[in-house]
């Protein structure tokens, strides 16, 4: 099932809230308030409100949301509620970064694999994972991997999304400078972090 | 002055219309129309016509935006029509990353001074800029610094947060997966790479 006309603004919000109330949950609270919310991510109660009106109402006024329901139902809308599994390519400083990140198990992702061009990189182990030969990408089909990770420099990050789009990966994180031109129904989300430097001064009060 | 009402979404594409737009200038186009602005950057044309409407008409039909005003309209509302200074603190295998990143000076951004705690990196240099000790951090108060970027682990994060301001630093990038806490008018961006791979699921057809 789909849940449609759901923005990307709130799409790109839930994982926030998904990782809060995995603390919650933990911490043993069953409620939480939009105000509460609102206070540990710093954002607007009214946008928390609005955000969850799009998947149900299950929050009791004065009481708040159910925790546990709402895990659920985020889980749920992210297709988190299923495992999956991500292929990296590009062991350099940011490649090892995202390898070292703590932070993909929260969400139910796991990194399986990472593949190097650099003889001196492949069979080395890191995080656990044994760097392979990026010219044997394919074998990645029979592990099941979903997910692809691009951290290669911009001329080599096409040849590679059309590697991974070959042995089925589905959805792609590009770090890379380059555009990724794919088909249609893969997704590509592009980080670029001079672009999101770019867009502070905007925000900035006037000195 | 400022431009109200922009969304953030549309301030979200701003650098990237600007990339493109800077690229296509030193090609010697004088003018692009949306639908060819769409083709380079897989966005639809009337999302770009609908964020360019934020900030006046100055696209002619069956012509197109002027590259060079559009390029200056652009810089001026993100602020980027004056250079900015920005400091790193953390320079682990994610910091080393950002700092060999080429493309900051596309939106007139510099990387001016890295900072780190570690004595084995103090003294040495990457791209050209010696890492520093940030007991030290003080210092880029009268280096005219405005923008930071935090690479350091979740529990050392706050504080460095805290001695940015300090020095005068009005936006924050932050890498870490700590939420920052800091006056309201200090802007702070922050990334989380799990989250970005959170996302695309969502966006995933079903097998």
């Amino acid at each position: 099932m789909r849940y449609h006309k759901i923005p990307d603004e709130t799409i790109r919000r839930l994982p926030t809230y998904l990782r809060e109330v995995l603390v919650l949950s933990e911490k043993g609270h069953e409620k939480v308030s939009s105000k509460r919310l609102a206070e540990f991510l710093g954002i607007n109660p009214w946008q928390i409100r609005k955000d969850f009106s799009y998947f149900g109402d299950f929050g009791t006024p004065g009481v708040g949301y159910d925790t546990s329901k709402l895990q659920k139902e985020i889980s749920k809308i992210l297709r988190l509620d299923n495992s999956h599994k991500a292929v990296l390519v590009g062991v350099g400083n940011l490649g090892s970064a995202v390898m070292a990140y703590g932070e993909f198990g929260t969400y139910g992702l796991d990194i399986v694999a990472a593949f190097d061009k650099d003889h001196k990189k492949i069979g080395k182990t890191k995080n656990n994972i044994t760097i392979e030969d990026v010219s044997k990408i394919s074998s990645i089909k029979r592990r099941k991997v979903d997910l692809g990770i691009i951290a290669v420099p911009a001329k080599d990050a096409q040849a590679v999304a059309d590697d991974m789009v070959k042995a089925g990966v589905k959805g792609i994180l590009n770090f890379s400078t380059r555009h990724i031109v794919v088909q249609k129904k893969i997704k590509v989300i592009s980080i670029d972090i001079a672009m999101d430097l770019a867009r502070l001064p905007y925000y900035m009060s006037a000195s």
